[in-house]
């Protein structure tokens, strides 16, 4: 059976955009993990009839939904009464889905209000999944020879439920035909149209997909297949692909550009140390996400005031005065600075404008200066960013990662 | 006419998990600043039948959709195709679209190749909507009684043509029934069931809309109406809504928690360093997110090796070989010496064990201590937060975040 799988949210918050959809992005990661693709997602308001209508339309187009959102304990919570709804089955309490409400609540030492009840109120013929670190339960229900997974939408909770009793049922569903099989390529300093020119020497077979997208700097080249052995056949292609794209490549499959950075720093025992002024502790905070990074990262210096240069990074009031704190000599100061008061290996520096007040004609918003000190090591780079501060920020943070990368691989040759 | 919106969004990349889609917020966000609310969002994969699909679906149902993705010049950008096929229009080379490419290229001196030209291949009867930024142009289909705004998928050009064309366009639409009015509330120290039950002593009217939302340890309460007048009756329910939830209320409308600290800092004229070490520069990253940060924020350090908590911190050894570098008196220390260092009015710093390595019995994962030093004040806490490495972080950024709120309004007092 052709695994054709939707994805549903469901939350007034979404559409009006007070918060960002992360639920769908991490469901699609974890059937991608298992061989499996969602062809459609979707997303609509807290009201009965609007989730009801959903329902029915990916009733009859896909084999398996997953719903998140929307059953817990609050007035807003009506996906379970438009399930409902929708399919024609009572609401009724569920024995065993109300006892694990109760068993929640006990092992909080909190006390069970009618409220919570609700959860436990459940669509006739509907199977219990269960859900280990929250009060609503998840639920099963057939129709239409679609299976829905219905899920709480708080992401923890979700995604362990998905793990624990989702991809089993959807495993089992589509027995065999698991085998979306998908590869991602990350270049830096390459347009998009270069990055798939490029590709046409790679000379791709028919059965290959292709998807670029653009988070500049970053553009991402996927290639897929559902073919038999797809991740043996993938990993011929990435042979070809790395040769062709050469030190533009940056990452590679699941693995981000830094968690590459970090674990050729953890690979090769050496440390490191930061100095940021115009990215503020962006660079810090992306490697101290990693697990592990204790184990490299000695130490970083958000030097924002020029006080903060001085003291702690030795930068002299020459510079500070004479070329200012937005300069290559500055860059370069705050890297040997940072090295020398922690003894790391490596040190990364970055200082810019990144606006959008405090441009000159000089140095207008964008400018940046990105420097690198290690043993024998000395070097600095003048960049001028387009776009607003998250973006000048962003370029800056993704080119100063790929200057560590390009280090380390040196190192590593 | 009731003003029924749809966002499609369109990319394999979204659907297979590889990036997150910010483009349905972004759109979402644009459309509630006009008094506009999206009923419904929808992702297909960059494949020509399910975009044929989801087109035809969205036209029976809305009377504006707006589209992003696949207007691009690469080989799997196939929007424009497949509304050709599901509106019967035929593709044919628009001249003010292929003026508008070449003026393009014209502009960053860079040679027009064949595949660029495929930009200005539209359906028949569609009108350009311009795009400053890009090479691709956006185009506008009117179909069974339905508009529909095509818009490259790069967030920042589709951006600026939803506020250059597409905004005008939607409101002619609605014209005098953009009247969806939204306020949130986030909370902080609040269960969510909670937040619910002391809404009722607001004594909300019928007509408005209630929703929540959790992102631990925050809480959102977000209250919409379509009523005239919603933005004067919203304010008067607000002022209900703060008395109610007090202390918890830690942010209000559009701006979030951080940008309240960095707007009290700045009114205050308050200056600010911090010295975190299980965050690695998390808060300092989000304080300088804000334009302006540099006016109260003289530096932060990432003290990850003892090492920097002692030279840039003077935590002394004592402390580091005694209680540890995880304990309410390194956390003192650390604000005390980074208060020291930079002169700054008010130091915050976290020291914490965020996992997965690295807990003790004594000192299990999720043990957190947050100090603020500023002058006559000296407070420390200890946490223990439950969850992952990433969820540990995100609480301890949160709540030291809440803590200078505390402050800060204490002095406003």
């Amino acid at each position: 059976m052709k695994p054709s799988i939707a994805i549903l949210t469901i939350g007034n918050e979404i559409l009006n955009g007070r918060i960002q959809d992360t639920n769908t992005r991490a469901i699609a990661r974890l059937l991608v993990g298992h061989g499996l693709v969602a062809e459609r997602a979707m997303t609509v308001a807290d009201d009965l009839q609007a989730i009801r209508e959903a329902l029915l339309f990916l009733a009859a187009r896909h084999r398996f939904v997953v719903v998140s959102g929307g059953l817990g304990p609050t007035g807003d919570d009506l996906t379970t009464a438009a399930a409902a709804l929708a399919f024609g089955r009572p609401l009724q309490i569920c024995p065993e889905a109300l006892e694990m409400v109760r068993a929640f609540f006990r092992r909080l030492g909190r006390e069970m209000t009618g409220r919570q009840e609700k959860q436990a109120l459940l669509p006739q013929g509907a199977v219990i999944l269960p859900n280990p670190q929250g009060s609503a339960p998840g639920f099963l229900i057939t129709e239409q020879s679609c299976r829905f997974a219905f899920l709480p939408g708080v992401p923890q909770e979700m995604e362990e439920m998905i793990r624990l009793s989702v991809l089993p049922l959807i495993q089992d569903c589509f027995d065999g035909s698991c085998t979306y099989r998908y590869r991602s390529f990350t270049l830096l300093g390459l347009p998009e149209s270069e990055a798939e020119a490029l590709l046409e020497r790679v000379d791709l077979p028919e059965h290959v997909g292709v998807a670029l997208c653009v988070n500049f700097p970053l553009v991402e080249v996927g290639l897929s297949t559902t073919w038999k052995d797809g991740e043996a056949f993938l990993e011929d292609i990435a042979k070809r692909v790395r040769h062709v794209y050469g030190e533009h490549l940056v990452a590679e499959g699941e693995e981000t550009l830094v968690e590459r950075v970090a674990r050729m720093l953890i690979d090769s025992g050496r440390t490191l140390s930061l100095a940021e002024s115009c990215t503020g502790g962006w660079i810090a905070k992306l490697l101290t996400d990693i697990p592990g990074s204790s184990a490299f990262l000695e130490r970083g210096a958000v030097a924002y005031a020029n006080s903060a240069k001085r003291d702690w990074l030795n930068v002299s009031d020459d510079i500070l005065a004479g070329t200012g704190a937005v300069s290559g000599e500055c860059a370069l100061a705050m890297a040997r600075g940072v090295r020398l008061a922690s003894g790391s290996d490596i040190a990364l520096s970055v200082t810019g404008i990144a606006g959008p007040l405090g441009g000159s004609p000089q140095k207008p918003v964008g400018t940046v200066f990105i420097a690198l000190v290690a043993e024998k090591v000395e070097s600095v780079e003048q960049f001028l960013f387009p776009g607003n501060r998250d973006r000048v920020r962003w370029r800056t943070v993704c080119t100063a990662l790929d200057r560590l990368l390009r280090h380390l691989a040196k190192g590593a040759a």
